[in-house]
């Protein structure tokens, strides 16, 4: 009996399945290794209670040959499918990189699925679904979805895919919608990027934008930790959830300064004019997480805390002093 | 200068294509008709304002080549993208048959747009994003969106892709939300049905489902009337409108019994059990219609007028008398 993990070797991926194998579980994960590196599962590739195999679940062929086997040596309870593609900006260029590494992954994976009948999918969902809608908290039932990134809207059609898969062979999912996770191992995202930025050039940090972006952020341990609950607590048969930090958010101002302070406190920062750093960013975000708190779960960290305290780890990830 | 539309050789697009023509405008389509029939472009065919060629959507390079081309010759200001599956069992029996019709299409509709730079696009979207809802009254801006089968949720994931695509290549969308759309050429859906079965049988007609399944029917005079009325009004970059009747709706029951009467009137009719007629089917449904209506268009008949007019067409269309 296995859980089983795509896109196990991201930055999620990797945390989620030390997690479940720390409480007992046997994990099995696929990951392409494109965006996700072998790297971060080297911690977990000791264990005997987890495998790992390099698919490319695009690649239905494989996948179902891959997928069929790891069923038929230990059979699959659950499926966590966390694969996706992580750089925003490269899928505004191009939509197949969404369409492939977004979208096609949840369809196949449903397709399996439906084939092997496994019938419970958690899902990483993203606050992307709901476009820009100007600050104001939103609560999971919000409407209308706009998504204004390739990303965003194959995160939402893999949503409706899983809606729809409900009603014929899926019997349980839960999904959640993710605000901007932060921690290690680092693998993309604004601190990352500051960071080696600065100590590639420690006088001066160039901001997109004018730094007033504000978003949730919430470290990736609490993220595990919320995602953990919900399984055990949500009784739905689509639960879908906000999972974020309980508060407005932090500024890109403030992670730059925050990043700056720890890897080159002499450094300037500059920005940029307006909102928004490039097409498909969502200026200012905020999420109502009033849902999650009633099923029993709060994070324990503001959206500020949990940045400095990301800040630290990827500096120490970087190899800063 | 033309207007593209895809999917015009179905229903809804000869119908609309006919509209345009006789408004003066340049027409051209695309139809793998595979749904569509040849015949119903046969009205339009004598014109030398309608251009039409046979192409597969889901098939880039065949649909690069030809619009291409088509682009050329005849700029296109406007695509207006109506193709898909229009049988919704089919697609909750192979997932792969809306992904493919219903989504690709719209895909790659918005990556030749993006290609050739033609920057508006009208979008058949549907009630069908909306999911179960429970009858009440449904407002574009309603949330959350849970579809029931994979056409409504690859209408959902072609909403998405499209408001996305606002960010970067589109400059401006329009999306009306279908109801049940009704008239001739009937090609398939509820009234076609018990119409052919009864032509066949008529000593008897069994209902799927209890018959109070409720719905909007629009007539298709009514449907192509509201699209280019919204076309000539709507102000915004992404145009999301409700179209329909103003009202709850017709019952099968009541469908059934119109079609009797008209075809067979000795008939008996037999009812199953249980609100729903298959696997994706909405029992009841209503929409609000006031943002259309306040833009200024209201419908003339209600949805049992509708069924009442199209069940006399669509028995005409069969042959009876």
């Amino acid at each position: 009996m296995a859980v089983f993990i795509t896109g196990v070797a991201g930055f999620i991926g990797c945390n989620l399945a030390r997690a479940m194998l720390e409480r007992g579980e046997e994990v099995a994960g696929f990951d392409n290794l494109c965006r996700g590196s072998a790297a971060n599962l080297e911690p977990l590739r000791r264990r005997a209670a987890f495998s790992f195999e390099r698919i490319d679940l695009a690649d239905i062929d494989a996948y179902r040959r891959a997928l069929g086997a790891l069923h038929a040596r230990s059979p699959i309870t659950e499926v966590w499918h966390l694969a996706a593609n992580s750089d925003i900006p490269a899928g505004t260029a191009d939509p197949n990189v969404d369409l492939r590494d977004t979208f096609m992954t949840t369809f196949n994976t449903l397709l399996l699925m439906k084939e092997l009948r496994i019938a419970t999918l958690a899902f990483a969902s993203s606050s992307a679904v709901f476009g820009d809608r100007g600050g104001r908290k939103l609560s999971e039932d919000e409407g209308p979805l706009l998504p204004i990134s390739n990303y965003g809207a194959m995160k939402l059609a893999s949503e409706a895919a899983i809606s729809a898969a409900l009603e014929t062979h899926l019997e349980r999912a839960l999904v959640f919608r993710f605000p901007n996770v932060i921690g290690v191992p680092a693998t993309h995202g604004v601190i990352l990027d500051f960071v080696r930025r600065l100590r590639a050039a420690p006088g001066e940090l160039e901001v997109l934008g004018d730094g007033n972006q504000q978003k949730c952020y919430l470290h990736v341990e609490e993220m595990v930790d919320a995602m953990l609950f919900i399984r055990a607590h949500a009784r739905d048969k689509l639960n879908c959830f906000n999972v974020g930090a309980d508060d407005e958010g932090a500024s890109v101002r403030f992670i730059a300064e925050q990043v700056v302070r720890r890897i080159a406190p002499q450094a300037r920062i500059s920005f940029g004019a307006g909102p928004a750093g490039w097409p498909g960013d969502v200026p200012r975000f905020s999420y109502s997480i009033a849902k999650l708190a009633r099923l029993g779960w709060r994070p324990r960290q503001t959206s500020a805390q949990a940045v400095s305290r990301a800040v630290d780890e990827i500096a120490v990830q970087e190899g800063a002093a």
